[in-house]
């Protein structure tokens, strides 16, 4: 099973912020997934690099547990994992001063094929480490950096990011993850919508009604008051996923399925988003702020009560807003987004409402008709279901149904487990495909449209409005929806 | 289970031709399942009629033995059949003579509500049948009359019967069988055209490449070549099954679902058929006729071999033809139509051929797309099924697989058996409800074409040409296809 080693194959793969939350959630047993099937090149470092010091078998107890954590009840191959540890190494860094990689170098055993950098930590990390590894001669042609939103808080935030880190990589070696790109579901609208001919002619403002993007959390802070009140839930879910599943739907037919072709398209879509004024913020987006209430049954405490909290911060935690992607396509399509936490329950998924029949035929033998609808979940299951009407069987005078269609077939999805989207992710980087990854100019483009939300939030003075923790949000983001005569999908 | 007796309700079915084929197999099975379950009224006499005497008694009994043999094995209810054989009579009748009804006349209960007759008779019988009832004052405005294909044999006899029918029956009287309208499958496609907004941008020459409606059988003559070699496959199933199908699929969305509307959009249909010249029968239409062969690894003879038949006979027992509907909607869609007897298998199905995507922007990742198919199959399953391209599951670069969606999904169908299309039909003619049945303008334009194919032969001298039993008819039929560059769904 071990793969053949393509040129430009990598030799090692080097996280910092080795021991942080998403490396041990979701990079280790990620990792140790794509070696146990053999889908790593053979030989192939794992570096977890951090600042304080471990013993190399210290580290590797903490990457078995982590593994354990998230198997999920998978079975636990012991030799596989055996293996897998001989790849690691950990090493303690200084990142922030000179020579601080110097256990790096030492570490990396040399070889053909470059290195790949995984920046696992706080964002204003990227420049500092990217400037030693670029110091230090470990950022060569054959490397290539991955970094996790949040690229910046603003579009000057991120051009600073993105500038720091492009004088060392240039942009054919930068690989910005948004992970929910990496979906299987997010990946299979791709081929429904440009593998299919009868999607195209349904594909725009003459059959589509209204599309919806919701990405609920039921969980609150979790301890990351401070960071999360800096950020918000514009910040810190719509300009990264919100706007990416957003292109996916949008964008227009690439000329081919390379790279740049569809992130050409993506970032024509971002480029086409009407810019919001101070009266169309007011409008057209809602701003939440959880107050105490029952999630799941449970009772929890408010955004303002949370562990750390400030109490004045008028950071939002729910926003929704109605988009107009201003182009021959889409013109007079609304695009609600929303986000939030401590929603009703957990929910990421795109609704693509049809517009209803023009003329119902059936209203004379007492037939209601549902407009269809093609449901594109992602959390917290990944399907794919279009809803028809149908004729419901048996002998009775016509009688109409609705009748959902799963395109994601259990049968289609064969028995192998369902691959988490950070496997996939990290395949692509070691295959040097940077197609689902968020190009210089799309993080940009995105967040100069979502200055333009804030810069009118500041203008019009626009207040949170509290929800109650277990709601869908403040009413004015039904409003928001109900206005146009529009409902959010429950 | 007693249902409501609607105005205009029947109080008695009489069978004419009780001890025949299609009644011993069809018309008593689908009774007795109707009083089973309720469905029929109460009080209903059901009478059978035919030539010879036969004491109630054993016509009761034959009647139970026709039940039992097409049960497929469900269960049979004593009870239930004790009760639907208290409503059953038996009478002589000789149609020839004038008082040959009067049996029927002592038979018959009075009471309220119409009689409906069905003609499960030869279609020579028809007429004096009708005029016997109109003479013997059985006709009334409450009654009914029910035939079966072929009424006809071209547009001049067809013209004859209906007449013939029509001076004692007002048209809305006649319930003309196409139990092939009956099936659930056909019957959805309906809803699904009609009842979903996504599917009428499709349904054009925009969208569609070709139709396809094939009707194959495996069966050959069966002791009936007298009677099918004066008829043929273009007059025995096009004229009726294919040509009623070819109607559901092309039709313009009516303005409501009432009979008269969705009639007048079928008859439109057949007024749009470009008529047959002695030049495009040559070259759009083939004759074919079996040979000997296998059929499902059995031997059999073939058509001039068969009990009973003469040996220079030039009948058709396969034809293929291209029809085009000219009209917006259809212009330059062919219509491919094809039956025969002793084919490979038994299979009736329409299949939409949608265009392939204009263009394939997974070429370059080495990954071909197969153009969507909507597949309504009638024969030997009901279903309907939607292919589509999908990305395969899984961590590979994206590998683009087919998917196929189907749309009578079991869940759907419920725990209920499937309904066979007379009970159907059966039942819309107690609920006085003609939608389903061919009307007389569509009976004489659907002759109108057929003449101008047979007139083309008889002009060209086109002849049958030979197929082995066993296979897909003569190779000119595949060139028929092929020579536009599609090709039959096998």
């Amino acid at each position: 099973m071990n793969p053949s080693r393509p040129a430009g194959a990598c030799r090692a793969l080097v996280i910092f912020g080795a021991t942080g939350d998403l490396a041990r959630r979701m990079l280790w047993p990620s990792l140790y997934a794509l070696h146990r099937d053999g889908l790593l090149p053979d030989p192939f470092q794992l570096v977890g690099a951090a600042t304080r010091p471990v013993p190399d078998a210290a580290f590797v107890e903490r990457v078995r547990e982590a593994i354990l954590a998230s198997s999920n009840g998978d079975h636990f191959d012991q030799a596989a994992f055996e293996s897998f540890a001989g790849r690691i190494r950990y090493v303690a860094v200084d990142t922030g001063s000179e020579g601080g990689l110097a256990s790096l170098e030492a570490a990396l055993a040399p070889g053909e094929g470059g290195v790949v950098y995984y920046l696992s930590t706080a964002p204003e990390h990227f420049g500092p480490i990217c400037q030693q590894l670029g110091r230090s001669g470990l950022a060569g042609a054959g490397c290539r950096v991955v970094v996790e939103k949040p690229i910046g808080t603003s579009t000057e935030t991120a051009l600073a990011v993105n500038e720091a880190i492009g004088t060392v990589f240039a942009e054919r070696q930068v690989f910005r993850i948004d992970h929910y790109l990496g979906k299987e579901a997010v990946q299979n609208l791709l081929a429904l919508r440009f593998a299919n001919a009868i999607f195209e002619p349904l594909w725009n403002s003459n059959a589509i009604e209204q599309v919806q993007i919701t990405v609920a959390e039921t969980v609150g802070i979790e301890g990351r008051w401070g960071y999360y009140d800096g950020a918000g839930a514009l910040r810190d879910m719509v300009q990264s996923h919100l706007m990416q599943l957003l292109c996916l739907v949008a964008m227009e037919p690439p000329a081919s399925f390379t790279p740049s072709a569809v992130r050409n398209e993506k970032v024509k879509v971002l480029w086409s988003l009407r810019p919001f004024t101070r009266e169309s913020v007011a409008t057209h987006t809602v701003r939440g702020q959880y107050a105490a209430g029952y999630v799941e049954g449970r009772p929890v405490p408010g955004y303002l009560e949370e562990e750390g909290a400030r109490p004045a911060s008028d950071t939002e935690s729910f926003v929704a807003l109605r988009a107009q992607v201003d182009n021959w396509r889409w013109a007079g399509v609304p695009f609600y987004l929303r986000t939030g936490k401590r929603m009703r329950q957990r929910s990421s998924e795109i609704v693509i409402q049809f517009k209803a029949a023009p003329f119902n035929i059936f209203a004379g033998i007492g037939q209601q008709l549902t407009a269809n609808v093609l449901l594109i979940k992602l959390q917290p299951h990944e399907t794919i279901t279009l809803t028809l009407m149908h004729k419901k069987p048996g002998l009775n005078e016509v009688h109409l149904g609705e009748v959902p269609l799963n395109l994601s077939l259990a049968d289609a999805l064969g028995a192998g487990r369902r691959r988490i989207a950070y496997e996939r992710m990290l395949l692509d980087v070691l295959r040097d495909n940077p197609a689902l990854f968020v190009r210089r100019d799309e993080v940009e483009a995105a967040w100069r449209w979502i200055d333009g939300i804030v810069e009118g939030w500041q203008a019009a003075g626009q207040k949170v409005r509290p929800y109650d923790a277990g709601s869908w949000g403040p009413s004015a983001a039904i409003a928001l929806t109900e206005r146009n005569g529009h409902s959010w999908r429950e």
